[in-house]
């Protein structure tokens, strides 16, 4: 085959975030009140507080009521890095006026923070990061009762046995991780989500890698993905695993599916996955690493979520679509989960 | 003063165990059913395999019914490392014989493995890792409402205004996680904790090191050390903070104090909170992690936490007591759950 001549499309997350802005537009109109998110600034971390006053620009484009709250070193009197954020978030839980939280991670990180994200209450917790939104992400379980979600364990697991993936009378969709789900929405404006294909099964046959594998990007994200009919390789810096939601994951004979996505362990390297892959996401927090170019599927559509950059400038000899960041799409997502 | 020329007194955790495990004999002989407690191993780890041997052959002593469920790596059949561990959760969750729930740790390792912690049913978490537990311990909330169990953010965050610390009719104690609550129960061993002392404060007047700052032990040990009246160094490998429930943490001029502990940090070296340390317990993963024995304070009491030794091997010619391992007291805490 001859190398291909052209370069692939830039697309940028504004082309994407547009829609969705005019339709929160849209549903503000007819609000009777506008409804107030509350973002918890604690550390003196410059891409917090970048993304904070982002967060406020976007609010007060869409007629949002944002209010930050700074604590700990954050706040004009200063103090410790991640000082008071959890009384912070106790709060807004209990604030009646308080719509929608949003905590500006990473404060102590790993473990600790995941703590914090429990102690946002799930009914403002915009951003999807509460245990009960990432147990229905993983068993598939797409609609719930307002009521249950008060009860992360109990009331899911009678539900797994079989994924409720068709709404119910009472039930609304549930609250996905808003990083994931904006990502699938990146795919679906991308052309990969095929809308002829029924819903919850439209990215089947697409083959994805995900690199990155973290509880809030990486890992929902290839749960959704193959919950969603594609064949996806997570990987990580020690291992690659195949999420695939089929009972055959090789040939496709089979056409059985399991209700929701099955994890097994993957032989291939990262470059065998990735010369397989309709499209590549990557979301590795370091600079220094990047996805190399010549080991792309030719014509394949990449997408960068880091904040550094983890693809090779000459990403769009090979993809046919590049999308550098997704920041914009993300706010959109959580500001829709208000 | 002249150097110590005695050596101090090596503790086992057998004696420390004893009078738990004749409590539960006790009381399981005015019980009308066995407790059933079922154990998950879903790794090839061989420590983990070798800790639910422990938990069995401790149920058996004890008359527990013990049912070990192996999967992934763990079963007859071989699989892969942690497979099937979710859907064995969820199974004993449902199974109304199952009264309580062990997964033997470390399976992926950090936030992966605190997302599986969510899915053990709070009801039968013996081993107190769910948020709730840590959310009552952090902010000292001693007594809970059954039915509250349920309500992980909601309900509690209306108690942290005044920490509750009395029972009141319908509540009962709130499950604590079982490593810090054995290393308590180890250091009232020690006459650590002083009985003249009102209940939840019997710690103060102690200073503590506690070396790892983990949410499964090190932050936990450090919160319910504090909130009981002690002053705690938390030390981990980039920081040292300071624990303290009283508003004065130097002097001790001020007796007012908290309804739970305060965090500030600290800005003296390991060295220097050592020098003034009545208790120091050690709990790095790490054979190579050594606390010197020229650090310590002369007659301190000295917990070593650790599968691997955190002291050095002339501990005693400064401790007054060394306590070389908790296995024993730890299992106990755990089946005092049930």
């Amino acid at each position: 085959m001859a190398a291909p001549t052209s370069t692939g499309i830039l697309v940028s997350s504004e082309s994407i975030a547009r829609p969705f802005r005019e339709d929160i537009i849209e549903t503000l109109k007819s609000s009777s009140k506008k409804p107030r998110l509350v973002g918890i600034l604690s550390t003196s971390a410059a891409p917090s507080r970048f993304y904070a006053e982002f967060t406020k620009k976007t609010c007060d484009d869409l007629q949002i009521d944002f209010v930050l709250k700074t604590v700990g070193a954050a706040s004009p009197e200063g103090g410790q890095e991640g000082e008071g954020v959890e009384e912070a978030i106790i709060e807004c839980n209990e604030d009646s006026n308080v719509d929608g939280i949003m905590v500006y991670y990473p404060i102590f990180g790993g473990t600790q923070d995941q703590y914090l994200q429990q102690v946002v209450s799930p009914y403002k917790d915009v951003e999807g990061l509460h245990f009960k939104f990432h147990y229905n992400l993983y068993h598939n379980i797409r609609f719930v009762d307002p009521k249950t979600l008060s009860n992360p364990t109990i009331a899911s697991s009678s539900n797994t046995a079989e994924a409720v993936t068709e709404a119910s009378e009472g039930t609304v969709k549930s609250i996905l991780p808003c990083t994931p789900l904006a990502i699938v929405k990146c795919l679906e404006h991308m052309g990969v989500y095929n809308k002829i294909l029924p819903y919850g099964n439209r990215a089947y046959g697409k083959t994805v890698t995900v690199i990155n594998r973290s509880e809030v990007v990486g890992r929902p994200l290839a749960a959704l993905l193959s919950n969603d009919g594609s064949r996806v390789f997570s990987a990580d810096i020690d291992s690659i695993q195949e999420y695939n939601k089929r009972s055959s994951s090789t040939t496709g004979n089979s056409r059985g599916f399991h209700p929701h996505h099955v994890v097994h362990p993957c032989s291939l390297s990262l470059q065998e996955c990735l010369a397989i892959s309709d499209v590549v996401v990557s979301a590795v927090p370091s600079p220094n690493y990047k996805v190399k170019t010549e080991w792309l599927k030719d014509g394949c559509i990449c997408i960068n979520v880091s904040s550094d950059k983890n693809f090779e400038k000459d990403v769009r000899e090979k993809a046919s679509i590049y999308l550098p960041t997704i920041g914009k799409v993300t706010i959109l997502m959580l500001l829709r989960n208000l």
